[in-house]
């Protein structure tokens, strides 16, 4: 049985309550590796190192974490291919050049932007009062950063070496990860490149832990544990909800990103204007990873008309000539059956796909549903349903005016967007919709797909409930995610010596920003 | 029956569940006039109102939102004496210096440097991705922020006229302010204020609405509910709990701030140095108001030798040549009682006050409390008592060490505090002291008591549970309180003349700061 990661060393588990294997995707068969399923005392321990590394972390200064992400970044591009053809057997994503030559690099950009953004300082908002003598700035936690890693980015969003990962450990907290179970070896590797990383630095021990597996019941304890920093969850909704209440009830800082329907409207004009161009785009989005991203379209919207039917038909045309993806695992087909029989149930029409295809492995073939947009108005809850894999609902309005109505009637998501004629014809149906997309969702775009999430200090990978917990943050862009695992530390009447560098007269980089007597400044006082 | 305001009209109450009076706290009887107790019919208006409103504010922009809250200052001033009078009759608390001279014109200051930030438009953060054409800003919550106004600021945290409500506007969002039952005149008088400046301005008619009490239930309903943005609540943890337990669960935010116990940690130098300032200092900060101040200190840390127990002995002196101050309500004084007997039973030893002192009205004697170091680390939940009111509990360490210890084991609090030596004698005690309160803490003070709150922009009036719900949030000091109020908003590919002014090329008002590739600047793209 493979060790955990606790108190900076290897070492069984305390006391497992049993172990699993990861799941061959392509075979639904038993991976070769047991990993143990911890039970508190794994759970305490790491705790209570974690809370001594949030003291060395307080102490040692952005440089040394700095280096040592970067350390990070580098271990891991010598085990490149290593780690690659591990996530492609845990998750059955393609090697390439998904794995290998786009989620791998960004995992190791992110770590290196991280680096810079916790080298450069700016990102804690140091803000001086120069007449009153009050100072402030983001500051840790004082505690570990729980982070639990979902399923479909093996690399990206991986508990031990992700964005959430990356954002904590920049801004100065130690991370206690839980691999998805999903894929424990890429995540045991990943640790195992970090604890590497940490030994030449002079960074605790113990500011990366690893666990593989605990039961819910502990998993609640956990965040919302005295001891606890914050918590990052992404993945389904029912457990977001619970770690949230947990979290919330305690008071401790938590963010879940949990589901999202991705609503995509496609304004007449869009459809008279480029009908074709727009088909190929929205199944190519709908069906890209096997619709296992958290920004795929399961909902677009259109007028039903001579066009909007068309284009129906030929995104049914190219749902079929897809064929079904290896989805990551026996909950994502469940999953799926499940939103396909509420959907049903509800209403909706089923235009293709709703069932698996046969064969071994997990599998379901692509699927879309469509429903009169009338029917959407009368029960928009039955019709934002959690569909995690390629599922998407067509939701046909009688006109632009109807469009604008469904999106008054969204919960929130994380993003939606707006195809509109490119010469102006749409200019008014948009002015109508935007307004009452904007408030539903994160980010707001204009003809592209939401699928790709650049890690942009613009960028907003959240949104209002139920995408997140609280629309004011992102997951994904440095420095803005970083700031999810700050607290807000003012420093009034202290002696100048006494003060955190970013808060002292002088610039400690030179090149820092501050908000100084109300002007942002590189300037030292 | 005093009216309502809701949808722009002040209207009676549509089914009240009763009524009630304000009372002299002097007397303990009833003053004139009746205000009614809302029922859903009420709350329910309001929220459709203030939805319909959130879309008004969100197409004005800043400008016209600033002209108000500035026109909503100068009204005010025009009733200056009359509100500064209201308020006393209600509250007992001083009509000169204190309501009149200093908390009357702190609130139109909170109101005219809101009215700024918003013309200014820095404080939402505009971040531009120039090369991949990402944009973002936090942007208005789209439905109306729920104010909560507490009983000891009638002024400067008013529901409808204090730091709030101020933050609410001027980040966008239309506000639905419950009046604190302890001065719904004055509430009523502002909320006059507010609606005859909203008459000369483009804002929605029910950009401000007013209530003035609702039952519990009702009040999770509200907190909670679909077309909420966000609420604010100041007052006793029981209620800010439930509130945000309502909120928490609907995925709506919810800034509570609840209860602290401030502590001050005096170290030894500074009590050899100058023990009879600190006694002045202390004393007259823990009686101010008759300490019913967020930031009155409620626990007070030094060493048990000579001169720990001269201290002592002064602090009691102080207290009881201070006299009863007059409380605000019978809750206040409900609450201190409450609290002395907790103290009692678990084991602190009284010192002085504890009890009624007799006469009319609400009033309950200065009380101090002192505990040694080592039974408050024994049981450290039991001694961090909500004791809003003059009442203070010494802990009298084994020695520095031991202080120490006892930072370690404080929950979150507003503020925390320290004195040293002046000369340095106390350096290595404040070196060991400094991380374990520093992040317990939301304001690290020297020197000086914790009450003063100033309003700047370094101000953190915040603090980790149970004294706020998110220890990254203040509710004092402008712009950064507007940013509970707001969402990020972030626009992808949106094309030019779509985007919000603060997100276009050119610089909306020439001034305003922005985040363009990395760099915070003036310019315009």
């Amino acid at each position: 049985m493979h060790k955990v990661l606790v108190g900076g060393e290897w070492r069984p588990a305390a006391r497992p309550a049993g172990s699993f294997n990861a799941l061959d995707p392509e075979t639904g068969k038993n991976l070769p590796g047991a990993y143990p399923v911890s039970t508190w005392p794994d759970l305490r321990d790491a705790l209570e190192a974690g809370a001594a590394a949030a003291d060395g972390l307080a102490d040692i200064g952005p440089g040394p974490i700095a280096d040592f992400l970067e350390a990070f970044a580098g271990k891991l591009e010598e085990r490149r291919d290593e780690l690659a053809r591990t996530a492609h057997l845990e998750t059955a994503l393609p090697l390439e050049p998904r794995l290998r030559t786009v989620e791998f690099p960004r995992m190791a950009d992110q770590l290196r932007q991280a680096a810079r953004a916790c080298r450069d300082r700016s990102w804690c908002r140091a803000t001086i009062d120069s007449g009153l003598n009050i100072r402030s700035k983001l500051g840790p936690l004082g505690g570990p950063v729980v982070v639990l890693g979902p399923n479909n980015f093996p690399f990206a969003f991986n508990a031990a070496a992700g964005g959430d990962f990356a954002a904590a450990l920049a801004a100065g907290n130690p991370v206690i990860a839980k691999a998805n179970p999903g894929h424990p070896e890429t995540t045991r590797l990943l640790a195992e490149a970090a604890w590497e990383a940490l030994q030449g630095t002079s960074l605790p021990r113990s500011a990366v832990q690893l666990l593989y597996h605990f039961g819910p019941e502990d998993g609640l304890k956990l965040v919302s544990h005295p001891l606890v920093g914050a918590t990052a969850f992404t993945g389904s909704r029912a457990a977001g909800l619970k770690i949230k209440q947990a979290a919330d009830r305690a008071g401790k800082p938590v963010y879940v990103e949990m589901s999202s329907a991705n609503p995509v409207f496609i304004l007449p004009g869009a459809l008279r204007e480029r009908a074709e161009a727009i088909v190929g785009e929205l199944a190519g989005s709908c069906l890209l990873a096997g619709g296992q991203m958290c920004t795929k379209p399961g909902l677009a919207v259109l007028v039903d008309d001579a066009a909007g039917r068309q284009f129906t038909a030929a995104v049914k045309a190219a749902f079929e000539s897809a064929g079904p993806g290896i989805l990551l695992g026996p909950k994502v087909l469940q999953g799926l059956k499940e939103a396909s029989a509420r959907l049903d149930r509800s209403g909706a029409e089923l235009v293709t796909g709703g069932r698996e295809p046969g064969g071994p492995g997990f599998r379901f073939l692509p699927t879309l549903f469509r429903l009169p947009g009338a029917a959407f108005l009368h029960d928009p809850a039955a019709f934002q349903v959690e569909s995690f894999g390629t599922l998407t609902l067509l939701v046909l309005a009688r006109d632009a005016a109807e469009m604008a109505e469904i999106a008054s009637r969204l919960e929130g998501h994380l993003t939606g967007t707006v195809y509109s004629h490119s010469g102006g014809a749409d200019d008014a149906a948009y002015a109508a919709l935007e307004p009452r997309l904007r408030r539903k969702v994160g980010r707001l775009l204009n003809d592209r797909m939401p699928t790709g999430v650049a890690v942009s200090p613009a960028m907003n990978h959240g949104g209002p409930f139920p995408a997140t917990g609280h629309p004011g943050f992102t997951a994904v862009g440095l420095p803005a995610a970083m700031t999810r695992f700050a607290a807000l530390h003012s420093y009034d009447n202290v002696r100048p010596g006494r003060l955190p560098a970013e808060l002292r007269d002088e610039n400690p980089t030179g090149r820092m920003w501050r908000l100084v007597d109300g002007e942002w400044t590189q300037k030292s006082l």
